[in-house]
């Protein structure tokens, strides 16, 4: 391998796949990037095993070849190297990185020692504008588990219901639900959490759209130069419509940064009792009430003015309740909540594309 | 104590004051903020017995009093109200906070268990302006050591000289002095590092001067409505200007930003040897290298062009001297050095009132 690149276009590729990269897995190659000539470019990829990054960047190839080296290592340098041309020359297992008064040598592994990157063929293929998916995720991929003793939850699911597609995710004690966009293909695809926060990170400011192609065992995004192919989430996951509840005892609606205000400050009392927080609605009064007991700190009460229909309180964890409101992007929230132990669904009432819920605390 | 204060005057006031109250400490009172009313105006102070800092607030105030809080939940729940007035009101050890829709209550703790402030009578008193003094402290204050088995080496020296006022710091590895100002006075105090940072924490833009109030325990620094009064470390400082060289067998001029740059992506590839770089100038080529192998990972040559005198080379610890590069301003730098194991001296050519000294690596 022998070629010329542009450090600014090595540098933005490097920062697409390095992260993907592990130095503390059991198998030390995939603490590597791979570099491989493919026409007149060079490819760069890295792996963790369930999760695949390349990136492509038009280079002035004299000598095909490939190789692996340090991932880090070589992000560091080329972002530290000045703008311009690099030359990059493979000497056996040695990768040599000229640029004008900066001479290094970075020692590598064999690029037959770097697991195969698994290929879609035969694939269900569709497109989605990145502004929507992007916001899809923002709004859904915060609710999956992080917890891997229940491997499905960690999962985002994919699903066709009714010619529309949906992403949803749940930790069982929250559930988000977004509407993507229309689509008539039939889809179900289960995909890691981590995956989408590298697809949410790729994607960036992007715009145009992204290209998804899925089969039974993986998912492949395909964002301009860069690709990231995850391995699915096996398993059958929670039929979780059943949960969202569709009428309500008590309903009260409010400005959204208003109820952010209040919660935040009642969350600071809330530290002692896990997030614990009482939210009341009052239909005669038109208010809503936030508070917070901490028998050793103090207490707190907040109040503001809601549109409501019917009265009643229940507690919440204020943690959820302010990831909720964050992922929302509407001026108004709308609650609505029944018995004390039986979910809350958070919307806006403007627009019906996005449903949370969460389950309340026992109080 | 009763009184009404704005939302924006007690949340910066906590800012300044509320760092330095430590919830790990055995004395759970330190972990509070002491609110009293002084005349026209609530004073809040904090301590972690090392350092003092109070800060006072215009106040309208109806009844007097004083009360200690707990100084985060505080800081984080002034800082969540909305702005315009704040009412305070003591009932007993708790602490009223009302504010527009908000009420919240605090558990606090009598003002009697709070220790008793230091006070300077009869101290030696100068005033510096904030911008020198600020200055002084970023190129002075990282050179001292984090090491509390030598507890001298954890300050930083004031000291006159000549009818000058020097600040100096030495790790025993490395040593900063500055020139500070012109003084009549006869200076010699030996303050904590990390008061320091508190006091370039409480200066941050401010303007105008400084005035610095001291005996022989402490010492005042007092910016505008906040005071930090530190207790001085005790113990006698070495003679560190013994130990700047004078002479030298070779000297290099170069710019500092082309310097920080080259020894940036040397660093990459020192980390194997615990940041070792070598340093080799040449007079005939009126070049400089920097070098630096790491078996496992590779090597790394960077040059630059100088104006040198004499040649030869010299080991350094890299994050050395970038450490003392990026606390130098000036547009070039001049390396002076001798035999292997003698100390190297960054100095500015334009400028004689920084010194910084590296005690070389053995190669």
């Amino acid at each position: 391998m022998k070629l010329k690149v542009t450090q600014e276009n090595l540098s933005k590729a490097l920062n697409y796949v390095a992260r993907v990269a592990n130095t503390r897995g059991t198998l030390p190659v995939l603490a590597n990037v791979l570099l491989s000539v493919e026409g007149s470019r060079l490819k760069l990829a890295a792996t963790n095993l369930d999760i695949a990054i390349s990136s492509f960047v038009g280079a002035q190839v004299q000598q095909e070849g490939s190789l692996t080296v340090p991932a880090r290592l070589l992000q560091d340098l080329v972002s530290g190297l000045p703008g311009g041309v690099i030359e990059l020359e493979q000497d056996d297992t040695r990768l040599k990185i000229n640029s004008g008064q900066y001479k290094s040598v970075i020692n590598g592994v064999s690029a037959e020692e770097f697991p195969v990157m698994p290929a879609i063929e035969k694939g269900v293929r569709w497109q989605v504008p990145a502004a929507t998916l992007k916001e899809a995720l923002q709004q859904v991929v915060f609710a999956a588990s992080n917890d891997e003793s229940r491997p499905v939850l960690t999962g985002v699911l994919f699903q066709s219901i009714d010619k529309g597609l949906f992403v949803a995710s749940t930790d069982s004690y929250r559930l988000a639900e977004k509407y993507l966009m229309e689509n008539e293909l039939e889809v179900k695809l289960l995909i890691p959490a981590t995956a989408l926060h590298d697809v949410l990170r790729i994607i960036g400011d992007h715009n145009g759209d992204i290209e998804v192609v899925c089969d039974e065992q993986q998912v492949l995004f395909q964002v301009s130069d860069v690709e990231l192919v995850a391995r699915l989430i096996e398993g059958s996951y929670p039929e979780y419509r059943r949960l969202i509840p569709a009428s309500f005892a008590t309903t009260a609606t409010l400005s959204r940064a208003e109820l952010i205000n209040i919660t935040k400050v009642a969350s600071l009392f809330a530290r002692e009792s896990a997030g614990s927080i009482v939210l009341s609605v009052d239909e005669a009064s038109e208010s809503i009430w936030i508070r917070a007991v901490a028998s050793q700190l103090g207490e707190n009460n907040a109040t503001t003015s809601v549109k409501a229909v019917g009265s009643g309180s229940i507690t919440l964890n204020s943690r959820y309740l302010l990831d909720a409101l964050q992922a929302m992007n509407g001026k108004e929230v709308q609650i609505g909540f029944n018995g004390k132990l039986e979910a809350v669904l958070l919307t806006d009432p403007d627009k019906e594309d996005y449903k949370h819920i969460i389950m309340p605390l026992k109080s």
